[in-house]
C-alpha cells in the first residue's frame, strides 16, 4: 500500500545559460536572452515527491518535517538568494538549465533520503516552463 | 486509446493527529502542533483521476457528472464541514494523516466506480503538502 | 510618494460559528453546517497591506522582515494549528466569522505597527470566500 | 538519464457537445447545458510534456522554443479564438469533448515532434475538469 | 466598522466582439481575432465585493449564502454555458467586452442587493485580462 | 461610468539590494541575503491597472493591445532577462527594491499612456511579497 507524499519548496536565484566550449556568438545564438552575461533570475518552485509504505504507527510515509529539513539543508540553504553559476559548486562546469538543476537537486536529496523511498523532483523555472526527474 | 480524466473537488474539515496507543507526551513529540487536543483544520483539495477508454458515442471516458456525484455522496457529504476524528467513522481508530485520508477516500470511491476504470486520488492538505494514492 | 507593501502569510485552524445568546436550533438555522459542534477548519490565507513613504536610504516602505515578525508574533503563533473558539482568547465571546477574525487580526497587528503606516487586512477563508478590513 | 520537460500554453475557444447520430432531445439529455446550440466557451490551458535524454552540449532535453513553436503552429494558431465545431476541421465529425480535443492535439504535435521523444498532453477545460493523454 | 466581503463565482460562455454600426472590415480591424463570426469563449471568473457593517448578532456583513444566491439567480443561471451575444438579452445591442459585461453584471446584482451595501464587481476574462466596476 | 482595466505581464530578472553610501558590512546587515554580491533573481509579475470611461463605440476603456504594447516597449523589453542593477540605467544609482522598481515602472508607463487615464502598478516579487504604486 504505497502512497506518494509531495512537499513544495521554493528558492530565488540568478543564473545564465552558457557552454564554456563555445564562443560568445554561438552561446548567444543557442541560448538567446538566457545567455545575458550579467545574469537574470527566477523564483524556482520545487516539488519533492517521495513514495513509500505508510508507517502503521504514525500514519505517515515520511514525517514531512524530516523531508523538509533535508530539502532545506541540501537545496534551499545552498541555492536560495544565490547565483547558481558563481555560488553553487555543482554548476561550476555544468550549465544551469532547468533540466540540469533538477538532476543536481535529485542527487543532493537522494544522498540524505532513506533508500527505502523512491524520489522524483519537479522544478518550475516559471509557471509555464518546468521539468521532472526520477533518477533514471 | 486510454485517457485520464480528472475532477477537482474540495472539503473543509477539522482534525488532529493522534495515536491512541501512545501517551500524551509521545503524541506531542511525534505530531507536534498537529496533535492539538482542540483540533485544527484545513481546506482539503481533492483531485480524482479516472483512466479508461473514450466511449465512441459520447466522447467521454466517464460523464463527469457521474464522477462528481460519486465524490459528493461518498466523500464531500460525509467529510465537508466535519471533524474527521469525531464525525467520520472511518477515522474512529485510524489517525487522519493526509496519507490515511487518501486511502480512505480511494476505498470509498472505488466501491461505487465501475471496475473498468483505474482510480488515483490526490489530496492537498495545503498547497505545499499533498499525497497521492493509486490503490496498490 | 506612497507605496503599498503586501505580505502574504497563512495559518490552519479549526472553528465553528455560534452565538451563545441563541439556542441550538437557531444556531443551526442561521449558521448551517458551519455550526457543527465538533468544529470544522480552514487553511486561512492572510494578506497584510501596509502603506507608507519609501525610505530613501533603504528603498523600503518597511523591512518585510519586521512586518513578517509582527504577523508571526501577533497572529501566526497564536492562531496556527489552533481551535479559534477554544484556544484564542479573543474569540471566547466573539463569533469567529471571517469578518470578526479580520477585525481581531487588524487590531493585533495595529498595536505593534508604527503609527506612520496605514494598515489593511485581507483574510481568505477559502479561495472563494474572503474579507477585507482597513480599521474604519 | 531521462528528464520530462513541460510547457504550458493556452487558447480560448467556443464549442458545444453534440452527436449527429442522435436527435435533439437525446443530445440535450446526455450533454445537458454543454449542448447549447449557440455554443459556450472556455479558456483552455494546455500542458505539453516531452520526455527525453539531456543533450550534453546544451543541457536541454529540447529547446523550449522549438517545442513552443510546434504548439503554436499545430494548435494555438488553429484553435485560439475559434469555434472548435465550426472552424477546426478535425471536429467536423468528432464531438469536441476534452478527451477528444486532447487526442487531436496529441496527434497534431506528434506529427512534428522528433520521434526520439515521448509525448503526453494535459488539457484543462476548467480548473476543475481536465484530461491527460499519452498516445496509447 | 466596515468590512468588505468577497465571493468568487464563475461561468463559461461564448462571445464575439462586434459593433453593428461598422462594416465587417472595420470590425475585423478593430477587434481582430475577438471578432470571429463563429464566436470564441472564456472561463469567466467573477468576484463580487460587498461592503457594509458587521451585524453584531451573526458576525456577518452579509450571509454569503444570500449573496451567492443573488449571483446565481441574476448572473450564473443566465450567463453560464451561454452565448452572450445570442442568449443574453442585455447584449442584443451591446458589445460584450469585459468592460460592458462587468457593468451589466453590476446592474443585475445591484437590483437585488440591499441598498445599505456598496457593490464592486471584478471580472476576469482570462488570468491576464480583467476589469473592475463600482457603479460610478 | 468609470471602469478599471487590468493587464498582467511578467519578466524574469536578476538583482541585488545595495546602498552605495554604506560599507559592505552595513549593506549585509540591512539587506541580508538580498545583498549577495553575485545577485539573485525573481520571476516578477506585473499588473497594470488603468481607469477610464468606456468608449461607446468599442466598448473598451483602452484596447488591451495598446496597453500591452506600451508595457512591452517600456518595461518588458528593457527588464526581461536582465540584471536590474547592471543592465537597466534607472537603477544605476537607485536600489532595486520592489518599491523602487514599481515607481520606475509607473513613470515609464505614465510617459506613454494617454493622460485621460489613471494608472496603478502592482508588482509581485514573489507570491508572498508585492507592492502597489499609484503615482502619488
Amino acid at each position: 500500500m504505497k502512497v506518494k507524499v509531495f512537499r513544495k519548496e521554493h528558492f530565488n536565484a540568478a543564473h545564465r545559460l552558457y557552454n564554456s566550449n563555445w564562443d560568445a556568438e554561438k552561446n548567444k545564438t543557442i541560448f538567446g536572452k538566457c545567455n545575458n552575461p550579467n545574469y537574470h533570475g527566477h523564483n524556482y518552485d520545487l516539488t519533492v515527491e517521495v513514495e513509500g509504505e505508510i508507517d502503521q504507527e504514525t500514519g505517515y510515509v515520511i514525517d514531512i518535517k524530516i523531508l523538509s529539513d533535508i530539502v532545506k539543508e541540501q537545496v534551499t540553504d545552498r541555492f536560495d538568494h544565490k547565483n547558481l553559476n558563481l555560488d553553487v559548486p555543482e554548476f561550476k562546469d555544468l550549465n544551469p538549465t532547468a533540466e540540469n538543476i533538477a538532476v543536481v537537486i535529485w542527487n543532493l536529496i537522494r544522498e540524505k533520503l532513506d533508500s527505502k523511498f523512491t524520489l522524483t523532483i519537479r522544478l518550475y523555472e516559471t509557471e509555464r516552463n518546468f521539468v521532472e526527474y526520477s533518477g533514471y
